[in-house]
């Protein structure tokens, strides 16, 4: 009897846990059922959101082009402009004409932000009198304000050509930071004889690799006595996106051609990406001639379009709401409201797919937070974050 | 005692019941493990081939361009030449120059092909002295031979002009024979004052509707007192894909522009597709200036490309081996080798994919097998039937 009734106790614990596990086998949702992207808006009011960086899940700063940077709950939609920016940041409401560039750009958190609070910042700085230039600063965020600010990078010189400030940046595998910088100039016509981003001795049009402090690793390419410090690659001329590759720790960088030419790369270091000598696109001034470079090796990009995109903040995709898009990389574009997805294997693009055709609006950013969550961010008056989930949640 | 013994009984077989559930619920290959396409040639040694009618899931129908109309046996790869072709095929091995769109075309068979054996088929027939144009019969198929046979549309005029033969068919879900026939031209400034894909007196340029045996339906829209017989359509350039979509029965078709303009279109009774008075692209003659046709109404595309795919032979998925792509529309190209898939949802493209791109060739065909596989037909000299099936099979 006893051992009859304690049998059955066990059995009956057991029915009740395989019930659980039946219970928990669902028809898999990216089974039989198609799963399809759509789009949620989480925040809305942003003044041409450029960047954000997540906090945790439900936090995060994000940098507004035209207005400050914030910090913004996306649960209580809660928005905190963070005290303490640089003063000399440029206001483009007040400056100059359409298609200007200048504001705030690109906001990264420490990947030790836990301990030492730094956020690194990237925005258009201006020098009353002279012009605008890429400035890179990282400062401590205590209680929404910044302080301790140290700058890390000063694009000189200043000039008057308010476009391609570059501004892109990630935190490498090996800890350094990765900094795009454009090189400034509209036309191809006003280049001097040695190119700006061929110009191993001019600031623009090339990308960095420094330590957090702004400090240049010592195992950086030597790049030459008159080279500027820190210089990692160049020949770049207007690079906003930049992000590491997950499975490889490759860092991929977006490129802004001029009539096509949008291009998509993968880092290396001491490489030409041949600007302006070289281009999948065609230059913008018809009466411009490149000098020849002879000998000279020009990296090719991994990818380029036929038309125009204006790719911008790229990011490779980890999370596991969409299990066919692991591991793919997102590239959205300012031009056509494009969000493409390239399914990636190593270095080696299988498939470009552009998403959302009936529902186009210009984004200039992708980012994945810390819980897989596949973020955009428009780039509006009313600025927008949406989430990009799945038909079936 | 005797009661416990029966519920321990009913409670081991529910036991064994759910134990039995439990290890069938195996992670689906479309969940974490993401399903990739990839290519799996089938048969080899094809002369160009343009169509394939699938016989059943292992025996097809493959017209080749610069070939024969065959029987293949995709499993044993035995091919036999279908004896009793028209001696009126013009051979584009021996005629003319680069770039001669002579050759065989589509093959259907008949939807109650088992019963009535009909099978119908498009190519450039010839008119010695006088040029080709193109031409659609059926016949009865046996033992490999066509016997019966009935001609069911010549698309005269007769010229030496070797392109845009059209040639593309498809069946209704209306049991009608749906035909397109391009409008032989090369060149825009040799369109004579009223173009030619506009002549409602022309049979080039159209597309067709017609019952099976060649007769004209009497629901045909009515084009007017001149207008040819069995037109449905007019204002075509260059349409070689025509297919319908099972969710909807909408029927839609390809078309080749000429500098981009190539074009995914839903066929309308009456429509009016443009050219060469509207097109997404531009004219090949500079020279050449369309007349005003006011107050015509043009169909606008459903798609167009920024560039050229010279889109052909296209088909809706309905498989079950990729569930993300059921009811997914596939176009292929000549072009860059490209092979497309669209999200539709009814007449809405909601993204687009360019897959394979690190694996190009051209392809003049899609087409799926009774038993769901996708077949693409690559268009080469070595001539290849393809499956697109799993990464994981």
């Amino acid at each position: 009897m006893h051992s009859f009734a304690v049998n059955n106790f066990r059995m009956k614990y057991a029915f009740l846990f395989l019930m659980v596990l039946v219970m928990a086998c669902q028809p898999n949702k990216n089974g039989n059922i198609p799963v399809h992207p759509i789009k949620k808006i989480v925040l809305e009011g942003l003044n041409h959101p450029w960047s954000i960086a997540f906090l945790s899940d439900a936090e995060a700063l994000i940098s507004e082009k035209d207005g400050n940077l914030i910090h913004a709950n996306l649960i209580t939609k809660e928005k905190t402009i963070i005290k303490g920016f640089p003063q000399d940041l440029t206001d483009s409401i007040r400056t100059i004409h359409f298609g200007d560039n200048s504001g705030i750009f690109e906001v990264l958190i420490d990947p030790d932000f836990e301990n030492n609070k730094w956020i690194y910042f990237s925005y258009a700085a201006k020098k009353n009198g002279v012009g605008t230039t890429t400035k890179v600063v990282r400062a401590q965020l205590d209680q929404d304000s910044l302080h301790n600010h140290q700058t890390l990078l000063v694009a000189e010189p200043y000039t008057r050509e308010y476009f391609h400030y570059g501004g892109g940046m990630t935190f490498g595998t090996d800890g350094h930071l990765y900094i795009t910088i454009g090189e400034r100039l509209f036309w191809e016509r006003d280049e001097p004889p040695v190119p700006i981003a061929q110009d191993i001795t001019d600031k623009r049009g090339k990308i960095y690799r420094i330590h957090p402090d702004g400090s240049i690793p010592a195992d950086n390419p030597n790049l030459g006595p008159d080279a500027v410090p820190g210089v990692y690659a160049l020949g770049i001329r207007a690079a906003q996106g930049i992000t590491v590759q997950p499975e490889t720790g490759a860092i991929w960088f977006s490129e802004h051609g001029t009539i096509q030419g949008d291009e998509l790369n993968i880092l290396q270091p001491a490489a030409n990406y041949g600007w302006p000598i070289v281009t999948s696109g065609k230059l913008r001034s018809s009466d411009y001639t490149p000098p020849k470079m002879e000998g000279m090796d020009f990296a090719p990009p991994v990818w380029f379009w036929h038309h125009t995109v204006a790719p911008t903040g790229l990011c490779f995709y980890t999370g596991n709401e969409f299990p066919a898009w692991k591991n793919n990389l997102f590239v959205p574009g300012l031009s056509r409201g494009s969000l493409w997805r390239f399914h990636v294997e190593a270095d080696t693009i299988k498939s470009a797919e552009e998403l959302f055709l009936h529902n186009r609006v210009r984004i200039r950013k992708v980012r994945q937070a810390p819980d897989g969550k596949l973020y955009i961010l428009t780039d509006e008056d009313n600025g927008k974050l949406v989430q990009i989930t799945s038909n079936q949640n």
